[in-house]
């Protein structure tokens, strides 16, 4: 693994392992994520349009900002494109997406390459004095579990996406168009995060790649086990897709205090985080609904 | 273009169109650059290995910040990978370009691509009191240009690493192996862009893509002509690859004061920047030894 070669970070510094990077600054923390998404891997250009491979790459970066806490300032863009590709979907995307979120797109490179990668690096500030970030590691045995939304509808619209083009499209009409949406166009959870931040949550981490693998991180970064009694599926999803489709960015939040959470939630106008679990004091623990939970998604972690 | 959706930086900013881009901070500005390698196209892996393309990658992107007169702080680097690569050397060479040039890698992506890409997204920090990059657009005529050392090298090395596998390398054994070396393992003259910096630089561009049309760009920006007296050729090294061959990383630095800079580099114990030319006040002035100059060299600005 590269994280090997490089060393530890110094005290209060997270490097490689969380959603982002947090390193010192002239005051105050930086916080920095990068995400990639490859056509043919992370998106079906046959079911999707560029400027939704653009959004998405834009969404995932801002979405690991927000599973710290913090709020995303400004985006680096690497697009690598065959010479025939036009880039003006593409530049749609990622546009519309960094105005959705409020960062600034402040610098880019553009490659030819033989397939198309688009790479987002985001920095984030983390608001407030003193302001720490919400890491993976720090939650606590007894800390509640909660989702801010629904999962598995991101991969409910991909196979409905698939469904149609093989002329077998199902579901009411409004249903299928809000899993399609949630496919094309996933959503960055980053004012829940920053909330969840200043409501003294103890740990957090974005459903990138599928509660199940997701929440295993959180819980062996904190060295707790997990017991998930419930899991929100998105209406049209299954049960399935909701454990393990993952590109739902929903957030999963941990903190000892549930109602402080739910409470400033409801203030700020945004959907009451679901309770879904608690965190417990066996390290090996993985159970949902009393049965062991497998660590489903995909796996690409670096190194 | 994408920078045509994005808007116009705040004052003191510099966005899309520099070396780097120059954001607010809390106290003092923030340097960002990114960079990418794509095998086949920045790489022929035919000729130099996977260490050499996850160095060059770091190297990039730290020229780019080195080229504002800022200092490396943090890499976030995206490998995409076809499944089979080992990444033992390509964590390799990012590792040891890092550390070459005291960069953290403290964040990254790994995805399964097709073909080989690495994109490095690097901070900086402007040392000092009042730090102000230094950008391609501030020179002005009269201001003398320097460059920090011989051009061609990397394209030298590149046909000497084609002539070999086509079993006729020439050249004298020292020589052949100096310019291999450039193009496996570019400096980026991080070092001499921050002196730059402190000597008063007006303005500052590295060599990426090749000296005419870097060099043009530098011009373009500050709206200039430039009128260049000699170029310093690597020994080895042709005149048109000097020209047009790119990869150098030198800096080219535009100055209203040589003897100061000159002194600085000789107090500081490096090289001391080599005086080329200088800028006049015809803006479409683009000569070389008195006869047009074209903006040879790579071209791929940011869609």
């Amino acid at each position: 693994m590269l994280a090997d070669r490089l060393g530890s970070p110094p005290a209060g510094e997270t490097w490689i392992g969380d959603d982002a990077a947090v390193v010192g600054w002239t005051r105050g923390p930086l916080v920095l994520a990068v995400d990639a998404v490859v056509a043919g891997v992370h998106a079906d250009l046959g079911l999707v349009g560029l400027s939704d491979l653009g959004w998405k790459a834009v969404a995932a970066a801002v979405s690991d900002i927000g599973a710290m806490g913090a709020r995303p300032r400004h985006a680096l863009v690497t697009m690598c494109v065959p010479p025939a590709v036009d880039l003006a979907d593409l530049n749609d995307g990622v546009a519309d997406a960094a105005r959705e979120w409020g960062c600034a797109v402040v610098g880019g490179d553009l490659c030819a390459s033989g397939q198309i990668m688009v790479s987002v690096a985001v920095t984030g500030t983390l608001e407030g004095e003193g302001g720490r970030a919400v890491t993976r590691s720090g939650a606590s045995p007894g800390d509640l579990l909660l989702v801010t939304g629904p999962l598995g509808a991101s991969a409910a619209g991909l196979r409905l996406l698939r469904d149609r083009r093989a002329g077998g499209a199902r579901g009411s009409e409004g249903v299928v168009d809000a899993l399609v949406e949630a496919h094309r166009r996933p959503r960055a959870r980053v004012a829940e995060g920053e909330l969840a931040r200043f409501a003294g949550a103890s740990a957090m981490i974005d459903v990138s790649d599928g509660f199940g693998l997701d929440l295993h991180r959180l819980a062996r970064a904190s060295g707790v086990g997990v017991d998930v009694r419930d899991l929100p599926v998105a209406v049209g999803a299954t049960a399935s897709e909701a454990l393990g489709g993952g590109e739902d960015y929903e957030l999963i939040i941990a903190t000892a205090d549930a109602g402080r959470l739910c409470d400033l939630f409801d203030r700020a106008g945004l959907r009451r985080p679901v309770l879904i679990g608690e965190c417990t004091g066996d390290a090996g623990e993985r159970h949902l609904r009393g049965r062991p939970m497998p660590p489903s998604g995909w796996r690409h972690d670096l190194g």
